[in-house]
């Protein structure tokens, strides 16, 4: 079985760091066998949640166009910045609109998560608060996480991580996490 | 000292009952002597936080108001629902927003947090996924919470709290945030 | 494949919630197939971690059985109590201990984690907690909890669930952990 | 008005980096005019927590103890350990002994946390988990935090911090919080 992922860094920024360190997370990924979904946060684009525009207007098209894409998907492998020691608003915003498709399109599916920053912490503490509301909307959050700090000097020009140990460390975890994903992947076809 | 503070309902909709709960508790709050400006998170309008736009063309013209107001305060007090098990997207964005301004014009005031959802839980596990990124950028958030359960039956016609013990409990914590709120106040003021 | 599962409730008290949820939890589990190594906290005395005393006397008798036990399964069944708005520093100190195994015999494992409290929350707090450092030690925590909230009029005299629909809704529950917890032991099997 | 801190390092290990770090830690505050009543968490020697122990026998010895210390105090510096991504279970247990004491000790006091480790994150993760129970049993956690990272190089022989930068950092946090904390105290007691 082929596992399919979809793939986004949560950041708008064009020279984002976790938009690199997920270019590298895909690659692997890909390099192992994995279907990827590379998508760009910014295909993605939607309104602050408002629960009366809802109800006047239903989704977004950008919210649609994520809940479709992330059905098609097994699992998502998701690059996401820290900010103010927590998830960005814009992730969560994105989670917010997600959550109000009827049937939730993540329930079910597994979820690696990563984080780059040019400081020490790499973005660890927003990962563990990205946790909660993806484990809240029924996603399997792998237990490992990963987070690249001092991202600044971390990439090679063409874009590779530039610490074999460091490299190695995230494809081995990416293998492990394709492993689990697909032994969940299996469950929801009736495998 | 008049303390002067901030409040804010932190949803979109018109029919909030986070906006009906705040509007209680800014009732008790001026009748504690305190100064309050009432705000909507309307007033507030900004995109999703995105590093290039700040860069190219600064804070966005909602963020600034946001920052003017808030530095204009000791204390905020904060209604806020619950999105999957967090904080909403739209407050933590705003938050992002704000903690881009220099200097960060929350750090040293205090805040009390406040939610209601028609639930069984109040929205009590968002306020606490809230402090962490309020913390982060210096408020002292009141150890003390409030979460209104069953809001949909909770209020009357006029918008007060039909149960007196609630009404009680919610005017006690309030009293007990507006004295260390004016501690603290005093503080930042070489008081 | 029969499901192994370890089942605990982190509580010392006789006439704890927990344990009587977990009992019932216990009794779904079997008849849906799996066999429960159904334990009782007492059963895995330990002192308070103390790195000195593992250092002069490795670990401590009760450590090592938990170890051993929790080893021996595929998946964890753990009902805890919330104290504090955290998990218990009993269950606390046991993790803490077993982590210190080498290797970590919880890696890999699956847990459906479970509260139940006399109050309106249920213990809910505590299991967002505790996901926390079980996931540390690479645990995968279902998405799904359970909390069992007013938990002092909820059982029969016999120990069932009074009400049915919250039964089937720990039925149900139980039922997916099951499935779940099947598809990743079969992983660490070479399945 | 002298301020009045209890300080203890959460760690029962001799060597502990936190017991270093607390060191330098109380020799600032009373530098800045604290009295501080430097303990070991060797003298605050209790069981793990048990209702059942509670019911029949009362807080055990340890508890008592220091329930009367932190009563005595304005504040709390704590150093503390991280243990797999969350605060170590000795001091929850600790927490959950204190929070069994009517009225709670702990209620109104303020606090600052401290955290050093031989890793690259110097113990935050742990600290941001400590906050929960502190606030919850009514605690003002100060919202700036210090975590001492590579703790195993960061003392020079007599227990200095060596890196000047970082002592500087601490003993302005130290000052900050105790002018907080000062603003605090005067409140509980009627000034």
């Amino acid at each position: 079985m082929t596992l399919k992922l979809f793939a986004m860094a949560a950041s708008l920024r064009q020279a984002s760091f976790n938009k690199k360190l997920l270019t590298v997370a895909v690659g692997m990924a890909r390099a192992a066998g994995a279907e990827v979904d590379h998508a760009d946060f910014r295909e993605f684009d939607m309104p602050l949640y408002d629960a009366d525009l809802q109800a006047s207007s239903g989704l977004p098209k950008g919210a649609v166009e994520l809940i479709r894409r992330t059905a098609l998907a097994d699992g998502l492998l998701i690059a996401s910045p820290e900010y103010n020691y927590s998830l960005p608003g814009t992730l969560k915003n994105a989670i917010d609109w997600v959550s109000r498709s009827r049937p939730v399109p993540t329930r079910g599916k597994s979820a690696l998560l990563m984080a780059a920053s040019n400081g020490r912490y790499g973005g660890i503490r927003g990962l563990w608060q990205l946790r909660i509301p993806l484990e809240g909307i029924g996603v399997f959050v792998y237990p490992d996480m990963f987070a690249l700090s001092e991202a600044g000097t971390a990439f090679t020009e063409d874009g590779s991580l530039k610490d074999p140990v460091v490299a190695e460390r995230l494809r081995g975890l990416i293998g492990r996490y394709l492993e689990a994903g697909a032994a969940l992947a299996r469950l929801g076809k009736g495998d």
